[in-house]
């Protein structure tokens, strides 16, 4: 039997969402806990994984097991039972046997949250980052058309070398006002990689605040030398929204 | 020269507001930082102290200095500038050498933030309780005016015996749907004993979701014996939300 979990974490205390060893990790918290109900050890494959200190509010994960002793709804509930307070499983489903969350995925969907109020590391420290300068939304809307389709993206991502396909296609940009010194940018493609989404983020919002041109993002867009982008924001403010199957 | 800073704080690493040996507490950040500053030791005092786990989101302190080398606005500036994350200084102003945060007080508002969506703990753990049980919000309104007024509060505050004017008035107390699953309850007094508010809201809610009886509560209420109630919530929830000067 085949199952799609649905769950959410807050990333701040995780070394990310794989296994490593002595580390605490997503994967391994919900493994632990599924392996404790299920009475053996259960593995579980997710879309995607997600860097240490990124959060998601919609991450999936499917994996196997002979039977099913309780209803899915059940499960979930024993499992939140056990599950420390930064995982939450919103749901469970039934799916068939040839559904893999990282292969059947159709798109994914990130989030970036960066605010200009300092006030909001009071109470949001982790989740979110603080930019301190001002913004031109305008100027966001003029450079983001860059980055959108398929494009090579080697030199927003720090996935190494050897692995030569840097292709991805992103298919939208939009930006969100939360309030006042709050902006959500949201991007929509096929895949990320590594540190893509904060790379594309920190070089649209350098730009936005004219810190950076125009020019040193087309450089590195157009670019056939891997010449990777010294901009990245930190994982604070980096949410999986969502994948699209 | 007399300042009153405006501050608020995130409680859940604190061991609350007071100065304690070997403790991480509010006013101990707060008084190194301003020290640091002035370079000399700088007193604080509050309008009152906050426990263990409890926030504040307008919290005043007065603090004498002999000279400021930069204006206010400067002084806020350098002592965030300094401060902890979880710690912030709203603004700081030069008031009369009469006024004292505690005794000038007139008044303090309280909030506390319950949910029944589990979800919450993700994102805002240590910053609201889950509360799992149905609340009739009409029940809130039968039962809150009966805490309404000039009254001895002793079966509502583990304040110690000794200590024995137990007299506090209470002026509103206002619920608000913040969503479809969460709440908040504002209680405006003349001041509040320890564990004050987590026992009247703790009481409130248990009759609004019918776990005690009403009689449970009058007992409480107008009983002369001293015979503390046993509910009470935790810090999580709690906010002082403003002083009334």
């Amino acid at each position: 039997m085949n199952l799609l979990i649905k769950f959410m974490y807050n990333g701040s205390n995780f070394n990310g969402y794989q296994i490593q060893p002595n580390k605490r990790t997503i994967q391994q918290e919900l493994e632990e806990k599924l392996s404790i109900i299920f009475n053996g050890q259960v593995k579980i494959f997710a879309s995607g994984r997600t860097d240490a200190g990124v959060h998601a509010l919609n991450q999936y994960a499917n994996f196997k097991v002979d039977k099913l002793k309780y209803s899915v709804k059940e499960l979930t509930y024993r499992l939140n039972k056990i599950l420390p307070n930064d995982i939450y499983v919103k749901s469970i489903k039934k799916v068939t046997d040839d559904f893999n969350a990282r292969f059947s995925a159709k798109a994914k969907v990130y989030d970036y949250y960066l605010t200009r109020n300092i006030k909001n590391r009071v109470f949001c420290d982790k989740q979110i980052y603080v930019f301190p300068f001002d913004i031109d939304l305008k100027k966001i809307n003029e450079i983001k058309k860059y980055f959108i389709g398929e494009k090579s993206f080697m030199n927003f991502t720090s996935k190494k070398e050897d692995q030569n396909d840097f292709k991805r296609i992103i298919y939208s940009i939009t930006t969100s006002l939360i309030d006042d010194e709050t902006i959500r940018i949201r991007l929509k493609g096929n895949g990320f990689m590594m540190y893509q989404v904060r790379m594309i983020v920190a070089n649209i919002i350098n730009y936005a605040a004219s810190r950076i041109t125009k020019e040193e993002i087309l450089n590195k867009l157009e670019s056939k030398e891997r010449n990777i982008t010294s901009l990245c924001f930190p994982p604070d403010g980096l949410y999986l929204y969502d994948v699209k199957y």
